[in-house]
């Protein structure tokens, strides 16, 4: 296809172009004459023109409104501050584009009635934020206001007079950078995404009025001390991190991600953050390439986008881990950024436009342009993920998550295993947990947060008292709990100086990939190692996930494993009586939430559960011991406002021992819809799986089909030396290997 | 578009052909030319022939079995019985269209296997059914098998040598069709869906065989006593109906159906049976037109399947009353072939083909031909479903269910009123029940049947006891329960005998559509009346429903009207306190099923409640009295086997009066999406609703809205005369109208 070659147009409108220099923020003049010539070219963008062109003329048509500041999050002049910031930034882009000055009259209409305001309110009515903001209740959302209102402002500077600008820049944006800032240290100063936010919000309207001050306070933080009462913030996060010596975004980038570019507060919050990393970077891009921005620490901020991605099911919905609301996605505003940005200023990765197609809209500049026009030209190709381990920590050095993904069987299973740090103040105490998706079906869930995020109805949008009780302790997750309480004592710093400890990930055999993760600190004295694998085995039909959490404890104890099943109770292979009354199974460490609906006292021969989800059938097999108990039960008990989900879990209990192997598989089989009727497959291939070796330097386990054939499985706890040649004594034979396991047909 | 000419085609066939008669029952030699001379011209057509010859090509490949019969519904003989005649059929209709001999021989081989086997065995070892089949345990399912299989043989018939022929007619066929007549008659005699299996069965390998005997039993019944000690089904239905005096398919014709074509079980069995009806229907129209069926009643089974299109939600899924497995629809195969027929031998509707466009495949058959050539004749219109209201009973007049849709403001809103027959053996308790949809969205739901069809974990794929204790009661369903008993004292034959009472259906103004329909025998000396409407009011985003439910009683009583909300909580405008025990409701009558899990005590000052379910936020608010209770349910208790699902309800109660009034309106508003966290309109737009007026002959309600608009809204109980005047004094003024309803702005 032939397009009209950019570089030929710029210099002609170079050389009848004024003087002064182009002042948009993220479009360049280049970027712009690009899509003016060739207009139609890239349906995708021409799409996502129009219908912000749609949405903005709408707003003009109605008339806006610039309310005094007064609710909480989801109420009306919350909504309408919000609001208001997204249609300036697409009414700038639109100016830009088109030259239509309606759009330009509307953005400065609307920053004149801000200015007026500005002079004539104080911090926001509401007290409940550690930093509050001006048009919000909490700096965080006026810094969102910022990055936006930026962004607008640089595509009107230089069609508004001088007088005019010099009002808005004395009136409105200094003072207000001055105020997100210096005023307030304990918002702009720390390492957390609400400071990126706001280094990006000064940075953004220092380089559109040229005021180097903010762009250096941006950059690299502010020489001062943040008051000394304020020491956590309203998610229980330490305003200054231990031995933080530097703040602002280079900080921001240094800190907040690992070499891999995974986020410690995780993708839900590296999501939100995404945002003012790449906008900000894309601006420094533009207006001061000299820093380099796109190139520091190796590239790192593209690399994060692919870590996001990395960080979803096979739909694209990101791993609901630490403090996430479910269900948030690769389709987020935030990713339609990203992922554009990532093609057009990374290596034009063309499974990135695949990705791009799934969103239905690119962002409105030279990225969102590059993307449209590639895949117009059907260079897409499919964005296949695989197995990855993503480092946590500075350094890469303080644990990570592992994730699998089949690729033999089916291409819709994704496994995630936890071992991190703790994610800050949005940290869950999950040390070890697991998730498990067949497509976008959760089989084994993390309950994500108790937040419904904007929602006025739900205490404003913000966290909710069960976030605390329920959602952060480690009950609520897929990962065994000792003696009723919760990891490290519920104390987040300890968490966060004690990272999980990577083991082994071994994904290049896609019939047998291996993950295992260390948790050394969590309970005092007890060392827990959890190997998950995913094998596909003949004759079964998906790839079969195998579960051995192993505990080296130094006293007896009680041990708990939880199994957050979704979907319908089918069948177990034990009786369970179920009760007439409900009881909360504790008083803490969210147990008080928990109904006890059932117990079921399994004998040694191993238990079978099989569960239905809407479209497929699950089967969890687990080795018992004399004694050991199967409680179902169900999220709901002392929640006064009905804050929680009624979802159901089944605890696998066993007591009295000190170490001790839990060893489970998962099967994921068959299908059912309700408008044929016709069940396939709805029974579990797997008979039983029993613990054949279980000690310090190994654990072994038999896994016995329902066709007979017998499978064992056993890995090297303490030398994951590939080299490494192993033999263990089994009750009949010797079982060698070389390398950290083994997959054996016996 | 051109097409070879078929009429021409067939005289050249038929001057080639030999003088024997075509044999196929349901593809005509006709079709068949059509078919094949315009290979490739109906896409639809040919990628559904496609996926069944993909099927039965891996059938052949694979090998067929025919085990002894054994197992329940769901289990691997069960299982295979029925996906062999499933199989038969469509190698017949293959070896149609492709002459291709091997799928002729497949039939042929397994009815050899068939037929050794059926003189080796009795009836099925499983001895739970009223009527035991031979290759599954029930005869139901061996109609079924027949139904199929007569289609199949039909194809092969004049293909297979007459020694062959005769040995199956003779050791298979005939005895086949004794022994579900004959020899099972509380099987056939019935009036029932069973027996529509048992007629289409007999009668359509009678017509394969020429064997009028069978074609009169299927046709008009059999003259012979059903076994005295034989009085119920396996589902509590009788085996006769009072003073039944025919049997047969054109009785079941008659009686099963209203002249409007509701069948009196409702649209789950309806669907189930419309095969049997329509492809039986289909063969005699082919082979003895002089019986002229499809005309029979006025055209009724052509009818019927409009009315099982408009028993559907704005997506296709059938509303769930009665026993009937949730989600359901119109893409089901029983609907596959029968809007297909519906289009082709009814009057060409081209709206139906947008619904054979959405179930993605067509039946393979003139009518599934016509029907795909069509649509790729762009022939398809929308199938927008209106208002509509299906009387109950073989004349029409006793009782109805009434459904209202949306048309001003959204098209997706579904409300149905239930107030017809009982539904026999398969009804519920349900009497003046309603349901609501938005789009595939359960606002207020019907629980369905407790069963997991054919799915063999749940006790065979069979009605589970939780369908007598829980589905079927009154507490299960958005009703009024008196005195925390059952309507009808769970009485089903009383409850066949006294239907519901329509009074009112007026839909002509799509801005006020209203339906309000009388019970006055669910409970001794208690008359009930519910009137439902759904109307489109300015300044209100969708339409909103006013439900006004009143009871004339004699004595004073308790009242409980329950709501089976979907979707989570959000608020509510009165305390509650939840508990931290969970105690069962009451003992029998269904409240043995749910936990109590709050308690709100309401003012007078009524009571508001709201609710996000997914994607859109729903509001319900009630007129109160000084002590009524709003309780917050959930069903799950004495549910030992985890069968049933632990969906919750608003139960609002009323104590101590005697006739009252329950007002409520029901808005749904806004929406929001977890991937961009905005929510739009939250809020209700209602302020309150208040009984302004209540007594035997006028219920009036006044609505406040947010924005302070006021709206009277009344009805006449006792006279639904359109032009007679009505008027009522109020506190401050006089309401005067024309007609059985008023709605006007204050």
């Amino acid at each position: 296809m032939r397009r009209a070659i950019p570089a030929l147009l710029i210099i002609l409108f170079t050389s009848q172009a004024v003087a002064q220099e182009f002042s948009g923020l993220i479009l360049t003049e280049n970027g712009i004459e690009r899509i003016q010539a060739n207009r139609g070219e890239a349906p995708l963008f021409e799409r996502s023109l129009e219908t912000i062109k749609h949405q903005v003329d709408a707003e003009i048509e109605n008339g806006f409104d610039v309310p005094v500041p007064k609710d909480l999050a989801g109420g009306y002049t919350h909504e309408k501050h919000k609001s208001n910031f997204f249609m300036m930034e697409k009414a700038g882009v639109l100016f830009a584009i088109t030259d239509d000055e309606k759009y330009a009259q509307y953005i400065l209409d609307m920053l004149i009635e801000y200015a007026e305001m500005y002079s004539t309110i104080d911090r926001h009515p509401a007290e409940r934020s550690y930093a509050r903001g001006k048009f919000f209740w909490q700096c965080l959302n006026d810094a969102n206001w910022l990055v936006y209102t930026s962004q607008a402002y640089s595509y009107i500077y230089n069609w508004i007079d001088n007088e005019t600008k010099d009002y808005l820049n004395t009136n409105l944006f200094r003072p207000y950078a001055e105020f997100l800032s210096i005023e307030t240290p304990q918002f702009f100063n720390r390492i957390h995404n609400h400071s990126t936010w706001g280094n990006a919000a000064v940075g953004m309207i220092g380089l559109v009025m040229g005021d180097e001050e903010l762009v250096n306070w941006a950059l690299y933080g502010l020489d001062q001390e943040v008051p000394g009462d304020i020491v956590k913030d309203n998610d229980g996060g330490f305003i200054q991190m231990q031995g933080q010596k530097e703040a602002g975004f280079l900080a921001q980038i240094d800190h907040a991600f690992s070499p891999d570019g995974y986020y410690t507060e995780g993708p839900y919050y590296q999501r939100y953050a995404m945002y003012p990393f790449l906008i900000f970077a894309n601006a420094l891009a533009n207006k001061q390439p000299e820093v380099g921005i796109l190139e520091y620490r190796d590239g790192l901020l593209i690399k994060a986008v692919s870590a996001l991605v990395n960080q979803t099911n096979s739909v694209g919905e990101f791993f609901p881990i630490n403090d996430a609301q479910k269900r948030m996605s690769l389709g987020s505003r935030e990713l339609v950024n990203a992922v554009s940005m990532a093609y057009h200023y990374g290596d034009q990765n063309s499974s990135l436009l695949s990705i791009i197609e799934g969103q239905g809209r690119v962002p409105i500049n030279d990225a969102g342009f590059s993307a449209a026009l590639a895949i117009e030209d059907s260079m897409a190709t499919p964005n296949f993920k695989t197995s990855v381990e993503l480092s946590d920590g500075a350094n890469g050095d303080e644990g990570a998550i592992g994730i699998l993904r089949s690729s033999v069987k089916s291409n819709d299973i994704t496994l995630m295993l936890k071992y991190a740090k703790h994610g800050m103040g949005h940290g869950h105490f999950d040390r070890l947990s697991f998730l498990l998706y067949h497509g976008a079906d959760e089989v084994f869930q993390d309950y994500g947060s108790a937040r419904w995020v904007n929602i006025e109805h739900k205490d404003g949008g913000g966290y909710l008292t069960e976030n605390n009780t329920w959602a952060k302790q480690t009950i609520a997750h897929n990962t065994v709990v000792i003696d009723g309480t919760t990891q490290f004592e519920q104390d987040v710093q300890t968490a966060e100086d004690n990272p999980g400890t990577a083991y082994l990930f071994e994904v290049e055999d896609q019939t047998v990939q291996v993950i295992s993760a260390k948790e050394l600190s969590a309970y005092p004295g007890v060392e827990m190692q959890r190997t998950m694998a995913m094998i596909a085995l003949p004759d079964i039909e998906n790839e079969v996930i195998l579960d051995l959490y192993r505990i080296e404890n130094e006293q007896p104890a009680t041990y708990e494993l939880p199994f957050y099943n979704g979907g319908h109770f089918m069948k177990s292979n034990f009786e369970f009586e179920t009760y007439n009354n409900l009881e909360v199974m504790g008083e803490n460490f969210g147990y008080q939430h928990l109904w006890k609906e059932a117990l079921g006292n399994t004998s040694g021969e191993g238990s079978q559960v099989t569960w239905f989800n809407g479209t497929h059938f699950y089967t969890l097999s687990s080795a018992t011991q004399e004694n050991d108990a199967m409680i179902f039960g169900r999220i709901g008990a002392n929640d006064p406002d009905f804050n929680l989900r009624r979802d159901p879990v089944l605890i696998h209990r066993r007591e009295g021992t000190s170490s001790t192997l839990f060893a489970n598989t998962i099967e994921i089989h068959g299908s059912y819809n309700p408008a044929d009727e016709i069940p396939i497959n709805s029974a579990s291939s797997i008979s039983s799986i029993e613990v054949i070796h279980s000690e310090r330097k190994y654990s072994a386990v038999q896994i016995t089909l329902a066709n007979s054939k017998e499978y064992v499985f056993c890995i090297s706890n303490q030398n994951a030396d590939k080299q490494k040649s192993h033999s263990i004594e089994l009750e009949e034979t010797e079982l060698k290997w070389n390398g950290p396991f083994t997959l054996q047909e016996l």
